[in-house]
């Protein structure tokens, strides 16, 4: 029974976290009265006032936001848009829907931003702007600044990958070149009042991080950007823009003072946390104790393992109060090796290759929300005792696997993969230890 | 002052697990009465049944633990030996101390063996024996089986290592070579009475494990050991004695069903555990709510970094309840650099070097029990944004020194070292984190 636990209480964590549940969820409209419901607050707006609304979705979960949308806006005309990546689209009639490149960007992202430029260019104090911000948002617009192309944006990015510069740094100089990210998106709206509902894909959940900051202020700047041209030895005319920019001859990236507060709202409708916490109610449900560790787990995956297997250890013996530990997150992982896999499938392998006889009773899933682990066809996989003496039995030897990043072959073999399909929604990984 | 608590609280993990102080605690003789308190058991024993008394310490801790004794048996004859480990000696009056090498073990360590069987020759039902056991004790007697010498030991545990045998196999195969390991020095007390407290450095506080097991049946056979000989090509004498051993023609380790288990007593009196005890118990005293995580910890140091500040940040935001995470255990570094350190410091810096802004408030302390964290004059360290400030004040980036394993070279010039001295008591590492 505990194997089907754990997937129950995984399917209740990515169910909190569907993007149309949420949608309906949070936002109703009755009398012309838009509500949000949210734990952190609540808002009304009384549409009366406005002219015109405008939604946009921008991102991998934006059809799924945009579904939500029409059936809480039914009888209420709005233009719509959604720009999301291929194949992640819904049925959607009251949209117009334009399928970009991910994680690439493509000319259908170059297409999608000017499509959104356009939309928004005669919006006023009279128009509604809903935004439907989701991950992947960064690569599916993609609106160079004058005299760059998405290109010149992929040369940089790719030469300061090359050069060992942090995704901090990529995120200042990628600011710079668009005329979308760090807030370039909310300078778009203008005096419009608008509302952006985001579902984080992010660790942290930083509003300048979730899609390149389309909807929030940038504290880096041109000066910043420069430097990190230095840095990387970067020449050539980003360099000469970014001198440019810093001695105040190109638009800055919006700043915190340039912000009008009571004309826009950023709430974050969906996240890991949220996943987690629908993982926690279903544990609930289920008879368990549930503890939630943690939202921003990272680091290597198979070192990971050993330490939430710690954790598993020590509340197995001297924390009978609680059964069911849920933490969630993004790890990475160092390939070495050949296989197949991906950060949480090697997660649940690492994690079973440590398990010895006295570990029976711990248990344990680590999947990702969006249904797709790696390069398969997996959100995840399960460890226990059980499974890795059924691994035995059949005579596989789960370092063998783990060696050569193999995890998928390995799982697919003693039947413990977590399978969901693509789910449409996005807010990185959960991890689930129960113990018996 | 968030700095000095956790120095405070790691210095009372440590005073919980100190040697003389838990023998103090626990053991005591009134009226001829042995008693001895403990959480999981208490017992007592009338030396009035004995004519004679031996105490044997083996490890580390064994000449303070020895200290402890002298002070409980004040008026009582016994018979005392202590082996420990050069320079880790106390002012002792009623033990010999023998002195010998870890954790290469040397001439002292055959000498110390000898001693010790001499001393049990001829114990029989009237002596009562008093084991004084903790880690090292693997090294520090040694007590090759007929036909062969330190050297071969030695010579076999190098190869296996080389050929990539785990800590299970090898000390499968060193038990089976000793005729002290894997429950040989418990065949010496033949029918006498003993009691053995032992102080655990090893994470899970087996028993089979702790100075390998000195006090304890083996689960391993000559078949096991012979199977190890096979997967790692060794050939020659420890091969053919193995395979004499397999057809009965060598005497096995101790069996659980040759235990008489109502002649011997072992009992944990310190372990991992007993110092986070301390350090929870400190934590409370200065008003702080703390929560044990895990004894277990395990992994690699800078990666098991990142899931503690990943918990700490999950507390920090969600559970205003507890603000003292505490956890314990054994991590291990994969050097690469050629800078100065230890697994706590190293751990402490990685730490250190993921903190942002938004960590302000999370403080951590990594400190290893034994006062003494890799080849340096340090415990351990301690890692905040304070800390962090202050090394970029000064010009140094954490990312260099962690890259180098130079731990130790960063942590002292921004004062950060936490410093004990040496013990004389050795419960692995210990962790802390402060939640503000």
């Amino acid at each position: 029974m505990t194997h089907e636990f754990l997937i129950d209480i995984f399917k209740s964590a990515v169910d909190a976290v569907d993007p149309y549940n949420l949608i309906l969820r949070k936002l109703n409209i009755k009398n012309g009265i838009l509500k949000l419901f949210d734990e952190n607050e609540s808002f009304e707006l009384d549409l009366n006032n406005f002219d015109k609304i405008i939604v946009i979705g921008i991102g991998k979960a934006s059809a799924k936001m945009a579904l939500g949308v029409e059936n809480v806006f039914k009888g209420y005309d709005f233009e719509g848009l959604v720009v999301t990546k291929y194949g992640h689209t819904e049925k959607l009639t009251k949209f117009e829907v334009l399928q970009a490149g991910h994680p690439v960007p493509d000319e259908n992202s170059i297409r999608g931003a000017e499509k959104i430029i356009n939309l928004l260019k005669n919006v006023n104090d009279k128009t509604f702007v809903l935004t439907l911000v989701s991950g992947g948002g960064s690569a599916l617009v993609s609106a160079p600044r004058e005299g760059f192309t998405l290109a010149d944006k992929q040369d940089i990015t790719g030469k300061l990958l090359e050069r060992g510069a942090d995704i901090g740094e990529i995120n200042c100089v990628r600011k710079h070149l668009s005329r979308m990210k760090g807030g370039g998106y909310l300078k778009l709206l203008k005096d419009s009042f608008s509302l952006n509902l985001i579902l984080s894909d992010v660790i942290g959940d930083r509003l300048d991080t979730i899609a390149s900051g389309l909807t929030y202020f940038d504290s880096t700047t041109f000066h910043d950007a420069l430097k990190i041209c230095v840095k990387y030895n970067i020449e050539g005319k980003v360099k000469e823009y970014f001198k440019k920019g810093a001695l105040g001859g190109a638009e800055e990236t919006l700043k915190e003072k340039d912000i009008k507060s009571s004309r826009f709202k950023n709430v974050i409708i969906g996240s890991n946390y949220h996943a987690l916490l629908g993982a926690k109610k279903k544990a609930k449900q289920l008879g368990l104790s549930p503890l939630i560790l943690t939202d921003e787990l990272f680091g290597e995956a198979r070192e990971v393992a050993k330490v939430l297997l710690s954790f598993a250890r020590g509340f197995k013996k001297y924390h009978k109060g609680y059964d069911c530990l849920i933490s969630g997150g993004e790890t990475t992982v160092t390939i070495k090796g050949s296989g197949k896999g991906g950060r949480n499938q090697e997660m649940a392998l690492a994690f079973l290759s440590e398990l010895t006889k006295n570990d029976e009773g711990i248990y344990f899933l680590s999947a990702g929300t969006d249904g797709n682990d790696g390069p398969t066809d997996a959100a995840g996989a399960m460890a226990s005792y059980e499974i890795l003496k059924r691994a035995y039995e059949v005579g596989l030897n789960p370092d063998d696997f783990l060696q050569n990043n193999d995890s998928y072959r390995f799982f697919e073999q003693v039947k413990a993969l977590v399978k969901t399909g693509p789910t449409n929604t996005n807010v990185c990984d959960v991890q689930i230890v129960l113990l018996k």
